[in-house]
């Protein structure tokens, strides 16, 4: 254990990125390993913010709409996060959230393809995905349809409207082939929209170079946009003239401020706008984004396969009782490691007592993120000699960490 | 003029709610009447909002989902705002925005009507509104309608499943008679879906009193919530258990943190939930609730009444010019006014420069709104006499006053 501390110090003092975890708020004894989940807080945040309650809503109200740019916020956003996913700036936008999101772009799809109401998922799919399909299915409108992930490509069939995938899986860290899955799907003429909640900020992700057709995603975990911030979608330019979604607030009207009876969607992306947006939310988001598209995404790609592939090599060689889940090359998994024990839970909860978060997803899985703007190697390397101290001495087996909140 | 002025300083005096303007960041010169579009700042919100983004979400992370009560918000709001709208605690919820809770709402009324299609609306209500039903026509689950509102009881027949009325109308300030528009869609086996974005906070509402079956309602305006805020949602508790929604995000599920494949919706209120709740627009609009539940409605709505009445005669007898659209009778108006004139645009603009804040409405209509927690009778004689000076003058006549920002 003492050679794995030298050397996580040995490759922190090498890191480039190094610097970067200065740019937030986490106390230098904290080993943050669920960015996955919550991003931290940038330190420009609060300053940020207090300057939008204080000064723009506080003392320029309303005026704020024209001379804050409040209205073009979600438009704002957008361009600052497409360049982050392979896409246009004019293709994206923020706005509402990721569950929101994909119910319109599933409305959208089946709405391209009429005569068709499959829509294609996998088994275990995070639950919104899975559960939006389900809401549409409720209306008559779609029919769920799902494949394991390896028989994906045998079940897209011309009865498939629509293929609906998480890039990155929020369990197991598995990440699919965009390229080769969104060419399956085309092959049968069906769309693809892929669920970018656990990549964007992380993985290498190439939207328009995949070809893919939409694309959401969510703005509180590697984009550090704070609890519950908006999310974001993404439409294929070659389909922005034709789309139409049911959630046809007035924020998507092509002149919101002619408050006219009957809906004309905005041009392009705008049509995915509903409501008045959610402007102290989206004030966090952007500094979140900012310092990501700052750092850039080749460095902390690289640095998040460093992150894993010296934690995957130490948890098998020190504490080989966790299974890893996830993939073993990282060029196939996103940016986390997900592990099996029987005692998951307990053992995330005794990691927290020794402050090393990483989180626990039912039914056994310990996961951990690796958010490459903050995390170092010295925080992986205590992961590994905290589990495997935890596990030595039975610490786990303390009542009070087997009690569970209403959040687990 | 000048007895108006003197008139006003007296009213202010002897107002029991004078001293509450001093809850909220308002420049003293700053007459401020346009509280029903963004309701003005809480003095405490800022403090409130950097305690949630640097402390709960910084410092304490995913650990403030329970231990800082982040799950519970959208429940322990609907329960904060419930008692200022006629209803109990487990019938209302806070959650993303009115538009979205209009769909889910026009959606589970329709399911409860099977065999029914028309949403029955008025022409020139709030767009969103009639934009949502829209949305589900393009969907083929709804057949919009629209009556004019005195015709509105004339055209409920069996067709109808939904009578979807916005209480008090944005632009006009027109107040719907709840208790008997209810009674009537109920009459013909209709559902009511009552948009109480102008009237929460500020006019008396009683959903439960009313037999209401639905509502919905803005957090940004006379709530005080900040730009954006998230928005809230009535269920009448004999329709919690039927209630089918089609939003069916994972937060709504009777047990997200399962993560299981199958939607089962929550008990109660609780399905409206579709996503993880945005917890720092939520902490400013716990604030502004907060405030207006300690005044008390009964205050405010005595205020708001005495405060148009106040406007409305002075207007009549100092600038006659402005023909007043909203009703003579402060019981079927909400807590606003609006005026015709050709350049009600400039008009506005012209009184914004002199720092008296109304807004525009589309072709031709100042709109003026009284939030009783912070307007001063004061406010309202500067309204009426800067208006006379700005005609005289000819002042609105200068070209700057004609430009027209994104947001009008």
């Amino acid at each position: 254990m003492n050679d794995l501390a030298q050397e996580a110090a040995r490759l922190d003092a090498a890191d480039p990125l190094a610097i970067c975890r200065s740019e937030f708020l986490i106390d230098d004894d904290l080993a943050y390993l669920d960015g996955n989940s919550l991003g931290a807080l940038p330190k420009a945040a609060p300053a940020r913010v207090a300057q939008v309650v204080q000064k723009e809503w506080g003392e320029q109200l309303i005026a704020s709409w024209n001379d804050a740019g409040w209205i073009g916020l979600p438009q704002k956003m957008g361009s600052k996060i497409a360049p982050l996913i392979g896409a246009q700036t004019h293709e994206v936008i923020a706005t509402d959230t990721t569950s929101i999101n994909l119910f319109k772009l599933i409305s959208a799809a089946l709405a391209m393809r009429p005569g068709r109401k499959q829509v294609l998922s996998e088994p275990g799919n995070f639950p919104s995905d899975l559960y939006m399909i389900e809401g549409l299915e409720a209306q008559g409108l779609a029919e769920r349809r799902l494949a394991e992930r390896g028989d994906i490509e045998a079940a897209l069939d011309e009865n498939v409207a629509l293929l609906l995938l998480t890039h990155v899986h929020y369990k197991t860290g598995e990440m699919f082939d965009m390229v080769r899955l969104t060419k399956a799907a085309h092959d049968v003429g069906a769309l693809v929209l892929w669920d970018l909640s656990h990549s964007a900020g992380a993985v290498p992700v190439d939207l328009n170079g995949a070809n893919a057709d939409f694309a959401v995603g969510c703005g509180y975990k590697y984009l550090n946009g704070g609890p519950g911030a908006p999310a974001f979608a993404f439409v294929a330019e070659g389909h922005l003239a034709n789309l139409q979604q049911p959630l046809s607030g007035w924020m998507g009207h092509n002149a919101p401020f002619a408050f006219e009876d009957d809906y004309q969607p905005a041009q392009g992306v705008d049509r995915l706008l509903c409501s008045t947006p959610s402007v102290i939310a989206m004030s966090a988001l952007e500094v979140g984004v900012d310092l990501i598209a700052m750092i850039g995404m080749g460095p902390l790609v690289e640095k998040s396969r460093a992150l894993s592939e010296f934690t995957r090599a130490a948890m098998a060689r020190h504490v080989p009782e966790l299974t890893c889940i996830s993939p073993a090359d990282p060029a196939q998994r996103g940016s986390q490691l997900s592990f099996r024990h029987e005692h998951s839970y307990e053992l995330c909860q005794a990691l927290i007592a020794r402050k090393v978060i990483g989180d626990f997803r039912a039914p056994d899985v310990l996961r951990v993120g690796f958010a490459p703007a903050y995390v170092r190697y010295a925080d992986c390397a205590r992961l590994v000699s905290e589990l495997r101290d935890i596990l030595d001495s039975g610490e786990w087996q303390k009542p009070e960490y087997a009690e569970r909140g209403a959040v687990t």
